[in-house]
């Protein structure tokens, strides 16, 4: 089990749309939001000297709707790291109830300047970092 | 195999992100703007007397990146009708050399006032025109 | 001089485009999340018992670009109310320097089931607390 | 008078917000989709060899609410060509009882790598054909 980074944040009018809840595709976005804040806590970007992740591949289930004004937060593991990509596991909770209102796994590629790449060392520091075993 | 929906759309700036290229979470915008399409096609709407659909589950490859100004085109499928849900296959194109973009499976569920339901007739009836063999 | 009410959020790749910088309508979400904060911390929220708030008209001035990682801040002052109708400043600015990004006023309506009507009185009491001077 | 740029687009969910209708700040989306669509148009692209514009200063009217399924038009006029920066007025209709639904003068700025610049020769030319008198 690799460590986990807990991200939180709140539903906004701009996240529901006119069915009166959260917008599908905005879930991914709280949880792209989880993954750049790993890099920023460290002081870091996930935008540097050139390279950046693009997102290749996910799975999503889409559990409960979350609504205007709710707390959400956003549990991200980093289950596996490759070469040039990496795999994170990404669960979003209710803050008030624990309620689990979404899951998704994603493969993410790195790149430099558009061309696959090697990870960057700092990024791949930063990265194991997160993902050490707890004891 | 059934029938296919087209729709196309174009790549603004507010489609994309500092990477230089559409953010990730804006193909599902463009696969849901799609399906939209098929109810207003119809002079319908995807909200209609407390029926709407919403997104339960979905697997997506992203294969290459559109960027500014590029047209793309959505192929839309509906590959299986239930009860109270469907299963719907999206494919992106660039318009202008049919380059794959992106694709994706998505489970959907309908409901009515938030509780899972019963596809209501009309919209029935428009899905499986949709859904129709061609020859 | 009204009351000060300050809120904090970062930048995400979701508010930049393939300018390098944030969308420029991006600063209108912050200044709204900002609003919507307000009724947040006094547990309520901007929609409530059918009445909402909607923006008539606003003058923005975009003096300066945040980028992916910047954490900013926005001040919101509430300036006038009116029956049924108010008028906010909000100005915001990068965290780490101050640097002024953007300023902006806005005159908000409030609204029962899309109809123009008096803020009520629960809204009006948790605004005029915003609006009260400082000594 | 300045001649007129016909921009036509449709609101879909992502447009909307749990209002029940299009989020503010969209209206600005929509009006810079269709400025980006002058050079579109022309084969071009309003970020080309390091130029490109930005926002620096507007005033908007929200006059009606457009709702899922609208089709609006935008009406831009542009108004002003300075060496460095054009005044632009927008204007917004519903499509099918040209209801007005909000007006916008906007200014905008040359930049080339971040740095105000001089509208290039191209990008003028382009911008002057839409400014031509009409008869």
């Amino acid at each position: 089990m690799s460590k986990k980074h807990l991200f939180k944040t709140t539903v906004y009018y701009e996240d529901t749309d006119a069915g009166g809840v959260v917008y599908h595709s905005k879930y991914l976005n709280f949880c792209e939001r989880a993954r750049s804040n790993i890099f920023f806590k460290h002081n870091s970007t996930p935008m540097k000297n050139g390279f950046h992740f693009v997102v290749k591949k996910l799975t999503a289930n889409f559990l409960f709707s979350a609504k205007l004004g709710d707390s959400v937060e956003v549990e991200t593991y980093v289950t596996e790291i490759k070469k040039a990509s990496l795999v994170m596991k990404q669960v979003m909770y209710l803050n008030h109830d624990k309620k689990k209102l979404f899951e998704m796994e994603v493969l993410l590629a790195c790149l430099h300047e558009d061309k696959v790449s090697k990870i960057p060392d700092d990024f791949l520091k930063l990265l194991s970092d997160e993902k050490e075993l707890r004891q």
